[in-house]
């Protein structure tokens, strides 16, 4: 048997891994080949704002696993090995690689090709790359390429997009000591409500990031320097900002252009549409950033590039190309990141719906925001939390949660996830047994506060 | 309608304030007396460890309502007022007041009378009362009196009971300065199972203090001072340690003998069984300390003296009061402590059963430790944690799960809490949605690594 993974990263690595243990398990041979483009396998991409920040001494640290140690666990493993067609018929992959093109016959092929940053137009210059200066951060040499970039710019940063990556580099800039604006064309943190995002906006602005929400960028300057660098960006309203970086921070897109000229069907946002057990269609498979999942609260399918989906999905993928009968339970759109500059330790989390995607999805949607402390108020680790639960009006099923405040603050959203992956209702939610004690809770913890007085308006 | 509360602690002002509101909300003519033994209301028992180390100025900050605004809102609190009988025939509490005895006539009673510190044979002296520098730790004048303890000890202080209190005292005597001994009878922390005990153990050990697992306490010793105060402990091994201070830590016993004499049934542990409704008998209701509480995953009552469920309940029972229909819906088992002193921070945290507790309820429990970092690796955050799972072998559902780690380990146990609420499987909490961001987890957050690999095992 001879499987094929296009893409070495968190998706296409586990499934990889995950077949092999399984084939070994049950004394099968099985050749597994692994095509990855870059020259870099199995890295954490969320932890790149966080080597650019200095937290993380080397872009090393980042590779979970390296090359050779997936060829010593027995992995065919082709780096610089870009995949540029699938011939469905003939079972075949036909590849760039550094000494030429080539191709790979599979039984059983896996499409982990992950997601790409969008670059707009006013970042490309007529004779094709990125302006100097201007860069997204998404792969180990972005990563590379920041820290360069660091060490030469002599004026401010201007960071484009306003959701995790731009928060997170907006922390790293203003940590690095520059001099930092944020732009954005919708809030700071559009997964969360406004009123939440709000919160994010005064803390980030409290630290120093200039903001300019609700705008966009029309064109970068790159005039008076004589080396085509860039100088500025003058966004929508005409103003013009100074800046010696502009980090491309406006989201991803799957990376699907291989199946899609294989003629696979792709989503509303242009993922795979795996089926709970990684199937895209006859010996094919995909997993990770390149597809959309299953959101059990929409009950629709939604395009969320994290690893945490990525890793459960690829082992499910490599369990099952063996004959397992594994399935992917569904993603209930859980997120973290945090803003942590200066005298600010801001902590931002969601689990759910937010009232946008709420409404969409059809519920009647009733939500409220309670401010209350991490903390007994008298005990010194006490940070205030502002925690917005939403409900179905009508069934008082839990929606989405949202969560921003200090030290302790974010990953209590973890409860929250864990009540909306039991279907739970805001009674569950309000009157469920979490842990108290004075320096982790108030004895009604945040949550439950929240919860309640949701439930108690309903 | 005149409603009558003995007990004016969480639990009991909690039912009054609710029953107040639900009262006035329904323009009822309802007076509510709340008897109180002590001097105090509405103060935080569980921060009185938190005050003797010095993490809380003054007792003050212990109190979340005061006397003064317990009246100013409605309420005809008597302090100092201890009831000695029930009568429920005529429907009247006799107590005795600071100015003599008194009655008080009621249409409904509630019972919150809390829980008692256990207090050895060998800590009271043949005159009453208890030897001199060997002292419990319960409400607020206990508190004032370690400070004044602290302030005049010359010597090494000995902590009796190895469970919350017991731990969270030998933090407040180190950290004070104090050499410290801690004896338990069994392992430290025996809500958890004994291999996370040892864990602990092995923190507290390392951050200075004595332990004697396994021993009890045998007599004290006051000879040779000529003033009676504690000299010494003698274990049952014979061994005599030095003590300046003795804590009696040993656990707590509802209060229970008001009703116990007025015929009220009463559980294995000697507390009320109030229904869910906080029922006891007829006009008779009961919240706290002084109840035993179904327990959602044993299905039985247990005896958890904690304030949540003392807050919870009484908010049931003063909705009820006024003709609700409110229902508690049973514990979990939920705890968290921490242990903090010099290099050692050490977060505990328990929800769900142990071992010993699964196996008594007739499950079929089978467990596994797993060790991971609570942020990823390469971040600064990155630190132990040990998290065991319990499951039933037979049905894959979670019964328990106990956490020992570093700072952001023991909030974890929410997450683990709300799924046992919602009787989800091992199944579950590894493929539930968490939350991921490389400060606050590993991409599958150690919750899940450990409910997976013990997936695999079952």
């Amino acid at each position: 048997m001879r499987i094929v993974v296009v893409g070495g990263d968190a998706a296409g690595m586990s499934a990889a891994h995950t077949a092999l243990r399984a084939a070994r398990a049950a004394g099968r041979d099985v050749t597994i080949t692994v095509l990855e483009a870059t020259g870099h396998t199995s890295y954490s991409a969320c932890g790149i704002p966080y080597w650019i920040a200095g937290d993380v001494a080397s872009g090393d640290d980042l590779v979970a696993r390296t090359a050779v140690e997936h060829r010593a666990a027995g992995l065919d493993l082709r780096l610089g090995a870009r995949a540029v067609a699938i011939d469905t018929d003939d079972r075949v992959v036909r590849y760039d690689g550094v000494t030429g093109p080539g191709e790979v016959p599979y039984d059983e092929l896996v499409l982990a090709t992950g997601a790409m940053p969008i670059v707009p137009v006013w970042a490309r210059p007529p004779e094709g790359g990125l302006v100097p200066g201007v860069h997204p951060v998404k792969n180990l040499d972005d990563g590379a390429v920041w820290l360069d970039l660091l060490v030469a710019a002599d004026g401010p940063a201007v960071v484009v997009g306003g959701g995790y990556i731009g928060v997170e580099m907006a922390e790293a800039l203003v940590r690095r000591g520059f001099r930092t604006t944020l732009v954005t064309r919708s809030g700071v943190m559009g997964s969360l409500d406004p009123d939440q995002g709000e919160r994010i906006e005064k803390a980030m602005t409290a630290a120093g990031v200039t903001l300019r929400t609700r705008h966009t960028v029309d064109r970068l300057v790159t005039e008076g320097g004589g080396d085509g660098r860039v100088r500025g960006v003058v966004l929508d309203s005409g103003e013009r900002l100074d800046a010696a970086l502009v980090v491309l921070a406006l989201g991803v897109e799957p990376a699907t252009a291989l199946g899609a000229a294989a003629g696979l069907p792709l989503g509303e946002a242009g993922g795979y549409l795996p089926d709970p057990g990684g199937r895209i269609g006859p010996h094919l498979w995909a997993a990770g950033d390149c597809c959309e999942v299953e959101h059990r609260i929409s009950g629709a399918r939604a395009f969320l590039p994290l690893g945490t989906h990525a890793n459960k999905l690829g082992r499910i993928v490599g369990d099952n190309l063996l004959g397992g009968d594994r399935r992917f339970g569904g993603a209930t759109g859980t997120a973290i990141t945090r803003f942590v500059a200066g005298d600010v330790h801001l902590e931002i989390s969601r689990t759910g719906l937010s009232t946008a995607e709420a409404t969409a999805a059809g519920y009647d949607v009733t939500s409220l925001v309670t401010e209350g402390t991490t903390a007994s108020g008298y005990m010194p680790e006490a940070e205030p939390i502002a925690t917005k639960v939403l409900a179905d009006r009508r069934t008082r099923r839990l929606l989405g949660i949202q969560i921003v405040g200090g030290p302790g603050a974010g990953k209590r959203i973890d409860a929250a996830a864990a009540a909306l992956w039991g279907g739970l209702d805001v009674d569950d939610l309000a009157g469920m047994d979490l842990a108290y004690a004075p320096p982790f809770a108030t004895v009604w913890d945040a949550l439950q506060i929240a919860a309640r007085r949701l439930a108690e308006r309903i």
